[in-house]
């Protein structure tokens, strides 16, 4: 089979490439991906309830980004939705970040803004130099907050203590001296209004695109006559973990139905210090569907299972280094997602990955003599 | 590319045949088709409303086929659904098929089983040969019930009278001189629990499948090597319409949401003598499903549109014998469903035709030496 351009994933990162080569260059792509669905990730199905569930845990969209939030516009409405998120602490469900609510929820107190200021300067450790996650939080809201909020979530959710974790795992805490208890402060928040999948739908809606699914990529590798290599799986499985298998941190997703129409007072509720699950979403807050039932999603973290994500630690993120440079080596291929450059990025920054790495491959192709664009493909299969 | 067996569409007839190949044989399979999902027209989604609707038009399974059954039943469990079905006749509601409670309704009358068998005696006509429809259905009910009932059913269905159809369109008409106002009367009636699609889902699950999706077949047919090839698409587009196109009759499907909870007295209204459409099926009642809203499809009959019901018309079964005989020279090459036999089979036939299909293919490829077995593919790259 031939094709331009071999996409490897049908998460966002891929489709995103995917989409704008067959639109844009009008060029034709074939997507391959080992499951039996597109939209990676973020793929989203109706459970035997009947009930929209995020089969990867949930995802809600956010960013600050205009170019990105008016790409994805073109295939999917919005639903209008804030995240909110409520911690369990001594139990009292407080707001998450931490803002003027949740420390007056905490310390009993009913502090203003001035007070809170002050108080937290007090609760603050100083350090010298703050090179731990640890260090971050206790800098910022003092040893009860950190104990309470965040010390054993940390611990929970990567496997390691935060006294080990270098500063970019909690490397912003926001803390709000308000009543503003959105989780995220970005300009666009909201769930394609139709589901992800849906969108992902629309998105490789040009003819010029196949997709060829339950395919693993190297089983089909040499098979596929291409002139670029789009790959968004994992690079150490691209070079047969050449320099080592690079680590991630995985979730359990465990699925609950439940037999009433609202399980619990927010979208997402954190367990930072009892159970073995780091929290509880239900889904119908974020996508505002309306039926008898709800479905929840309890995610316990663990190392085995699905590469979810990157470990950020510099001695992984060292490992991860020698691979870009075999990366840079590869011709006519591009990594991209987050598998790809072993990277935690948000939905949005995937998608502006996914633009930029378009418009590199657009300038390189225009960069071809229109001999080489015309026999690039059969000069390959020389 | 390469695989052993190459199945042209994913509809149940390709994926019957591709899960035998794949399970049983442990053989490698392509399906390819041209849609973006699987499950050709037994195909189910969630709407934008979150209802369960059936894309290509409402599918009921019923059979009498204990192996079909069986068969299905390794896919799926069962919702128990016993299909009925009302038919607006001068501005009521009678069951359909007929049966001592529509006589009664239409007539105003109270008769009973021995008064309908006399009663409808005197109406029935007599013919010498019964050659069309028409005539089917007078000798059995008579021209009153034949005008409120079939007469512009038939006309609306087919765009042709029922004077000038063969007497294999209404063909039987089940008459009950009883309350049965079931629809049909096999021993298996049922929806797949979850729907169709995941019955499909599940179908495709081994790892020797693969799929190829928004793919016509003629773009890749040369380009993916296989030992045998299971065609289930259009006959005429095979034979690149040698023998001229197959005609078949068409469905446009009207879907609303009604934002009530129920919104007809039966799973499907027909409206033979009203309206364009020929009848309303309301997708809760067959699927089950709770919530606040409801789903219809308004069937209106067409020329133009998707392939649904091959002409049952002498005419064109002739047509299809020349094809017939083309298909017997394909070499490796086996035809089955709906599209590639010409043939409206419901769906526990088209099932029993993979299996069919299946079993032949599985005695070709044992009457083949092993030297065969391993060369038949390299011989082919040759």
């Amino acid at each position: 089979m031939k094709c331009d351009v071999l996409v490897v994933g049908a998460g966002l990162a891929g489709l995103t490439v995917a989409e704008r080569i067959a639109n844009d260059m009008k060029l034709k792509v074939i997507v391959v991906d080992k499951r039996d669905h597109i939209g990676g990730n973020v793929y989203d199905f109706y459970n035997n309830d009947g009930i929209l569930i995020h089969k990867y845990g949930p995802h809600i969209f956010h960013t600050n980004d205009s170019e990105v939030y008016e790409y994805l516009s073109r295939f999917t409405e919005w639903r209008q939705f804030e995240h909110f998120v409520l911690s369990s602490v001594d139990g009292k469900l407080v707001p998450m970040p931490v803002t003027l609510d949740t420390v007056n929820a905490i310390y009993g107190t009913d502090m203003n803004e001035e007070e809170m200021k002050a108080f937290l300067e007090k609760e603050a450790v100083s350090f010298d130099e703050i090179k731990t996650s640890e260090q971050v939080a206790l800098s910022k809201v003092g040893p009860l907050l950190y104990e309470k909020l965040f010390k054993n979530y940390t611990k929970k959710q990567w496997g390691i203590d935060a006294s080990e974790l270098d500063t970019s795992v909690i490397s912003r805490i926001p803390v709000r001296f308000n009543h503003d208890t959105r989780y995220f402060a970005d300009t666009y928040q909201g769930m394609p209004l139709y589901g992800y999948t849906k969108m992902c739908e629309k998105m490789v809606e040009s003819k010029n695109i196949k997709l060829l699914l339950k395919t693993d990529y190297k089983e089909i590798a040499s098979e596929i006559q291409h002139r670029a290599l789009v790959y968004t799986g994992r690079t150490d499985e691209f070079f047969h973990n050449f320099y080592g298998k690079l680590p991630y941190r995985s979730l359990d997703f465990i699925f609950e139905t439940h037999d009433m129409e609202k399980f619990q007072e927010a979208p997402c509720v954190n367990y930072p210090n009892d159970n073995e699950y780091t929290r509880i979403t239900e889904f119908k807050w974020m996508t505002g569907q309306t039926c008898y039932k709800t479905a929840t999603c309890k995610l316990i973290p663990g190392d085995d299972g699905q590469a979810l994500y990157p470990f950020p630690t510099a001695e992984y993120q060292a490992q991860f280094a020698n691979y870009r440079k075999l990366m840079a080596k590869e011709k006519n291929t591009y990594f991209v997602g987050r598998l790809a450059e072993y990277k935690y990025y948000n939905m949005d920054k995937v998608v502006k990955r996914g633009l930029e790495v378009f418009e590199d491959m657009k300038k390189d192709y225009e960069e071809l003599s229109t001999y080489e664009r015309v026999h690039s493909l059969s000069e390959e299969e020389l």
